[in-house]
């Protein structure tokens, strides 16, 4: 008999777009979630961000600030550190885009295909696999799969450099529209472009509950 | 002919339910705008947060951080200063909550009904009575507008603390559950209790969806 509510681990990597995870993308995963009656846990890396990033002007700031501590804000104080996630407590992993992920989860952002990826979170993302658990990445994040799941097929909508930097990794890009997943099936991980297409809440909310409805059918 | 679009000023406090703006409120109101078809700008007030509050702790950090630029985390840098918002402009006014209403809005948080109204906020609130045009608070938003509204019928929820706040200030507090809304029909306010109540996304949500949809009757 399966659980009535299955669990999942919810990755963040700060609060804002462009210098940690995109907020929109974040609770609308969360609010999905909470509609498939799936429980989750929040859990983010306790290190500085790469930057601090003024989203009005794009400018960086002279201030330093803490990806765990910034990112509970979206969770009204309620993330946990890396080091407490256990993924034989959870069912899948979902991991929310913005910059967060290229700058503070990885150096994709400076690096492009020859980043690394931050220890802690490359053993998460192996850990849920090695596990035979699913997962979702959506907007950039699904750039860091190729670095990790050799021959993955995915989706960061239509941007070429991008995808091109998948390919350059051993990954198989499939262009999405905003409205769209892609399924990988032998690694059971879901892919939608988020905000790396879309122009406004409704259509970014759009691909994420179909990115978490599809999650759900794997767990 | 009523024009197809109606256009919405939200005014934000910052970011983060302690010391700024609820994100949850913030984003689902933005996504309910968009549901229903209004156009919305942005503003937030260009001064400094009263505090900086770690969100995990709950402990003050030692910082200083500008309203108007933390908003702009939210919306993807979309904000503009309370100085552009031309309330002829708008035919309605939402203002998400969030303790950055009672501290960075004003001083409620502090004084409670002795409170002050930042001058520029306290303006666009008369302003758009004065125009007839409808308004939408929610959360702890709506304590401040018996400051303004003599008499004003309106809901923070149940807290019984802040209900004898609103009194102490001639308003009139109604009882209301986290998925109800009270409107009051002279002064054409629409409130809902929001994370005053709500226990999770979902709740927070349907709360807000009603109160966008009757806001938008009034448009």
């Amino acid at each position: 008999m399966s659980k009535k509510f299955k669990n999942a681990a919810v990755v963040l990597s700060g609060c804002g777009v462009f210098d940690g995870s995109e907020i929109n993308e974040v609770v609308f995963t969360l609010l999905e979630l909470e509609r498939n009656l799936i429980n989750y846990s929040v859990f983010a890396p306790d290190i500085y961000q790469y930057d601090v990033i003024n989203h009005i002007t794009g400018e960086k700031m002279k201030e330093k600030r803490n990806v765990l501590i910034e990112s509970g804000r979206i969770t009204r104080g309620k993330v946990k550190s890396f080091s407490e996630l256990n993924p034989n407590e959870f069912d899948a992993l979902v991991v929310p885009g913005g910059f967060g992920v290229a700058k503070n989860l990885s150096t994709f952002a400076l690096e492009g295909p020859y980043c690394s990826i931050n220890d802690e979170f490359a053993n998460i993302m192996r850990a849920f696999n090695e596990l035979s658990k699913p997962a979702a990445y959506m907007c950039i994040a699904p750039a860091l799969l190729p670095k990790i799941f050799a021959g993955i097929k995915l989706t960061i909508g239509n941007d070429q450099f991008t995808a091109d930097a998948i390919k350059t990794c051993g990954g198989e890009h499939i262009t999405c529209s905003v409205d769209g997943i892609v399924k990988d099936h032998v690694y059971k991980i879901i892919t939608t472009p988020a905000y790396m297409l879309a122009k406004n809440c409704l259509e970014a909310h759009h691909g994420i509950s179909l990115l978490i409805k599809e999650l759900k059918k794997e767990m």
